[in-house]
Parts: structure tokens; sequence; C-alpha cells
């Protein structure tokens, strides 16, 4: 099999950048991407953007050709995936795919959202779009309800105390603190937790990842492309597994809804391409857009029994030192959701993370990493297995 | 290379379906594409959705789980994507990477569009997403003006007369008669033509295509893994090509606004690919969103020289036993505009000619077709090469 290497990575700050554009943002991303792949004399041939809502929030669809030609790729093959919030995951499978096929030497694959090209209800009427419109949309649910309504029949049925939920939000907070580019550097206390206002009972302030503004790139290609000593110093990262699943957009029509079928599907199929089992897993980028999501997947993957994936995080156990670190750069609720971009944040994350470049959140010796995407109540999941190829 | 073949082909009529969802219509398609590839135990892994609008028209994103969920395939990888009235041809070249790659052995495109769950300016300002938000949209520009802009300017450079186009309505009316999902199925006459109304000066009625409701899809597998005895009595149709190219959205950034570029880099790359030079396509299912976008491309995949493509189909060179046919099923024109489900439309069409299933509107011994899919003034072109396969 082609060995497909992420060969260069470059991501923006996420925030709310009322005064930048969906497509400067794009091009500061792939600009960072190529200088850091430099080098090697690699010409991207095709572009894979990955975005949710820029239809609705920013007026602009078509945003293959418009970034490709802002981004001075004028006349490369580009298009756009959407999968919801794993917009940005799908993004990196079709690169992936288009790379690994051989009809494309090299691909840029950018992942991009613009929030604050709208507020108010608009925003939650753009973000309804991506659950059933005819079922669930159309009756009042938005995605934070109807994750709320998840969480609470989770602890029920799990007995989960009271702020069980905590370590989550308090992980990820830690986590961003060193990372420049979270949206929020500043850790809290479990009291903090405690206190916060409830947006969804029992989804608090904490519970919800920031819907923010940010875009994220990454250069592929094939590893025979690259020049023998093209960053000789620098591992290698090359994707090892790469795999997708879809489930009903409804949550009615699922047997259990407390089981994200798709991430064990898809991490399942990931794990296998790349020959490895769980244990040799280093750390997990998981879609924390909700706490609940977290455990659900956590569960899913296979690093806590159904209805203990709670207990994960309460026994500290997804920390930086925990038996699997999550969200190590701070995940979507500390360095922020930027929607169709935040699963390639969670690639170039995990590439930092391989490369021995995550500073202080640095995973010692970390080989793999399994990042996973989700669109929805994980209606669609996308995982891939980066690893340091030290060969 | 791997053999790709398309293995089964289904559409819905298009039209007006204000009784049918969205969802309705794609699960309408797939079915026909799975009942017609029938046996060999074909299994989709996989379903690219072409949507150019849906966000925007039916408040529905995220639609390939949507879609895989409701066709009974819950669990198969599931994206949607985008490039405007390329995303067609768009979800038709994932899928051949995809299955292409090794990585998925089979693979269902389906390309689906519900114009009618809007009406009136909403469906304008969705159309204007599609071009270049913040230079052209925010002018008031829309697709149909800009392209009675490249008309004028056309007619001016090139001395064409009034009428000068008649041709290209009149050739797919005429193709649209015999073919029973064609929108409009009555041929018209020059003085029809010469009479209609003008909808953006020199653009009348019968220069732009009508939005449709529509959905067709495509069943893609490697030509190995069929049985031997699969379809004995019907040609294997494979695709022999397949290149896209993107270009600027907004005209103002264009050296010569009357070349389509992406037209030429995308058909010249599939026709490289196919080992075949132009004389050998029997036939063009063009973009014949607007006369004048079939002008331009004839004139940049090279079948008429620049300036000279108006003439090729006042010639009668576009027609069923001209030199190259064109529309052959009615184009967009007569078969209908179903926005992403378009490029699809091309595919379903050009299969039914190379099986030699097209019926009055058969090209005798067509071997070679090739579809072009574009995105805006062909900002992206998305081009294939359908061979049939008698060996």
């Amino acid at each position: 099999m082609t060995e497909v290497v992420i060969a260069g990575i470059g991501q923006t700050e996420v925030g709310e950048h009322w005064e930048i554009s969906l497509r400067d943002l794009a091009l500061d991303a792939i600009q960072a991407a190529l200088k850091d792949a430099d080098a090697g004399g690699i010409k991207p041939q095709a572009l894979f953007v990955g975005n949710m809502l820029a239809p609705n929030l920013s007026g602009q669809a078509h945003l293959g050709a418009l970034i490709a030609d802002y981004a001075g790729l004028t006349g490369i093959e580009a298009v756009t995936l959407e999968a919801a919030g794993a917009s940005g995951g799908a993004a990196l499978r079709q690169g992936y795919l288009a790379v690994a096929s051989g009809m494309v030497d090299a691909a840029l694959v950018v992942g991009v959202e613009k929030f604050t090209d709208k507020i108010g209800a608009v925003v939650d009427e753009a973000l309804a779009t991506t659950s059933d419109s005819d079922f669930e949309a159309v009756q009042g649910m938005n995605p934070t309800a109807q994750a709320a309504l998840l969480m609470k029949r989770y602890m029920f049925e799990n007995n989960v105390p009271a702020d069980g939920f905590a370590n989550f939000a308090l992980t990820a907070h830690t986590n961003g603190v060193a990372n420049k580019n979270a949206m929020f550097r500043k850790a809290i206390k479990p009291e903090t937790y405690h206190k916060a206002d409830m947006v969804s009972d029992p989804i608090n302030m904490f519970d919800v990842a920031p819907n923010a503004d940010g875009a994220a790139a990454l250069v592929l290609t094939r590893r025979e492309l690259l020049p023998s000593n093209w960053h000789a110093s620098r591992p290698l990262v090359k994707i090892a597994g790469s795999a997708a699943s879809s489930d009903t957009l409804a949550l009615h029509d699922r047997k259990d809804i407390l089981y994200f079928d798709t991430a064990q599907i898809s991490a399942g199929k990931a794990m296998k391409q790349a020959g490895i089992i769980l244990d040799q897993i280093d750390f997990f980028e998981y879609h924390d857009a909700f706490s609940i999501f977290a455990a659900l997947s956590l569960e899913a993957v296979g690093f806590a029994i159904k209805g203990k994936g709670w207990k994960l995080a309460a026994e500290n156990e997804i920390g930086l030192k925990g038996k699997i670190p999550c969200a190590t750069m701070g995940g979507m609720k500390a360095r922020g959701f930027p929607g169709g971009a935040a699963g390639v944040y969670q690639a170039v994350e995990a590439v930092t993370q391989l490369r021995g470049q995550a500073g202080a959140n640095q995973i010692a010796g970390a080989t793999y990493g399994l990042i996973q995407s989700l669109g929805g109540p994980a209606s669609t999941a996308v995982s891939h297995i980066l690893q340091r190829a030290d060969d």
C-alpha cells in the first residue's frame, strides 16, 4: 500500500475574528502549511475544503474554486466536503483517498469556518440544518438541546453524579493553556465548573464547546515523492489508517441512542488498516463538542466499557499523564470549535504531538494518535490513525 | 491502472416535484441504480452526494448520512460534495478516486437537488452564493445576469447575428422529445426562439436552462470485482479519464473572460488519461446551463476555434448526426437543470448512449463520450471520458 504522509501543517488562532474574512482565514492556514512543508518542491494539485455552514453563515458556497484562486493556486482541482461537524475529517479523508489513488501527487486539505459572519438566531438556524430538518429541526430541536437529552439519559442510566462530567472540561482547559492557538487559555477549577450557568440542562457552559472562527491546513503527499533529505531532523508523520461511517441523523431511529456506532466502526477500521490494537494508541483527539460526546466516544472506541466513559475522565485518566490522553491541545472546549475546520485542527495537533513539537503538552514518545471527527450525534464519524514514521 | 466501471445507473424524471422530498428523490435514483447494477453482489461501501443548494433551499445539510440511512445503507461512509453547478461532476470524481484508490470496492454517487423547496427571491439569493459573495453577489450580480454580460461581449467580439445562438436551444429541445425523464419534451421552431421573452438581454427564455428538481445515481466498482457473467449482453462502460480544474469565481480577475480555461484543462487531462484524441469523442454532454456556456465549452475543449463555437451550432454540427453531437438527451435546457444532480444526469445519459440504449437518440457506434460539469462560469470544471469497454 502507498504511504500517504502529512508533509506540512498550518493553523490560525481560534477565536472571534470579526475583522478577518473566511477566505483570509483559509489563506493564512494554507500559507502556513505550505511553508511548514517547504522545500521538496511540493506543488499541490488538488484542494479539499472542509466547511460546515458557509452557504448559510457567509452567503458563500463554491469555496473550492474561491480558496484555490485566493491562495494563488488557480487551476488546480478544488472541491468542498460537507458532513456537518465532521466536514474537516471528511476533507482529510477525501484528500487521503485522492493521494492514495495515485491520481493526485500532492493535496492541500483546509478546514475553515467563520461563525462571526452572522449573529443571533441565524446561527442557530444554520446549525439546525445539520440535524434532520423534517423530523427534528422542524420541532425546534437544535444540536445543544439534543446533546442535553442524550446527557440526561446517560446520567440516569449510569448513575452519574452531579459534576460527574467535570473532568472533560477541566482537562481540556488545562491543556489549552499552553496552546497559543487556543481560544481559551485559562485552566478552570472544579468549583468554577460547578457554578457555571446552565445552557441546556444538564449541559452547562463548560460542557459545550464554543463556536469559533478558524482555519487549519495540511499538505498531503506520497512518501516516495519526498526528497530523501527532506526535513531530516523532523519525524515524518503518515496516515496509517483512514475510515468513515454514517448513522441516522434523527436519534429516534437508533436502537441505542447511548452508543456511537459510527465512532466504533470507523475507529475499528482505521486501527485494522494501521495494523494496531487499542493499547498502542498514545493519545485520542476526540470530538468533544459536548462532554457527553467525549464520554460516548471513549466507550465506542473501546477505552471504556459502556456507561463508564465519564468515569475514565473522573479518574483523571484522560489527562496528559493518564492512560489515554485526550484533547491534548485543549480540544474543542478550550481550543474552540471552528465547525468544518475542527477535524483538520485535530490532525494539525496530532502531527504536532507525533513530531515531538507539543511543548508543555507533549506526550512522551507518542507514536500513534487517533483523531475522530463527528457530524451531529455521531451521524457521521471519520477516524484517522496518524503515525510517527521512524523507519 | 485499475479500471473503474459504472455498473448501474438510475434517474428520476426532472421537473417540479412539489410533492416529493429531497430524500425521496435521492432514494428513487439510488434504488433504480442498484436495480440496474443488479446481481454480482455489489454492496456499496461509500456514498458520494452531489448537491448545490440544499443547506439554503431545503434547510438541510449533512446529506451524506441522511441519504445513506434513508436508502437503507446505514453505516456506510457518506459525504456531500459541493462545487456549485459542478457538484454532480465533483461527486462522480470523488467516487472515482475512492474506488480507484482500492480503499473502497463499490461506491454510490448520487446527485440531488430540490429547487421547489423554496420560491421567489430566496432561490436567487441561494444561487448567488455560488458566485463571489464579497465582490459580485454583494453588487447584485446573479448567475444569469453574469452569463448575459458574457454573451453580449461574445456577440460583440465575434459579430454574432441575432438568433446566432438559436441552435443550442433548438438542438436540445429536439433531443429532449424522446427522453422520458426530460422536463420539456417538445421541439421548438426557430420563430419560437426568435419571439421568446428576454430574461436578461441578450439571454432569452431558451438560452437559460430551467432550474428543476431531480436525482440521478451511479454505482461504481472496479472491473475485476464483477462476476465474469455479469450482464453479458450489455456493454460495460468504464471511466477512462477523470479530471477537474478551478478558476476565479469573479470574472473581473480573468485575463480573458471569453475563454473557459478549466474546461480546456480538465478535458485535456481526461483525454490524456484515456489515451484518446478529440476526434475519437463520439458525443459531448456539455454544461449548457446557458447557451453562451455551451459555445465557450465547445471552444475550450477544441471542437471549435475561439469565437466560432456558436457557428458549430448554427451549422447544425451539434445535432445527433452532426460532427459532435451535444446534449444528446436534451441537455440542461430540455432535460432541465437539477443543480448538483446535473453532472450525474450527464453520466447516466452518457452510459445510456454507450450501452446503445438511447433509442431514437442513439449515436450509432458510440464508444467515447465526454461529459463536463461546470460550476459558475467554469470557475469549476469536472470532465470525464466514459468509454464502452468491448475488450
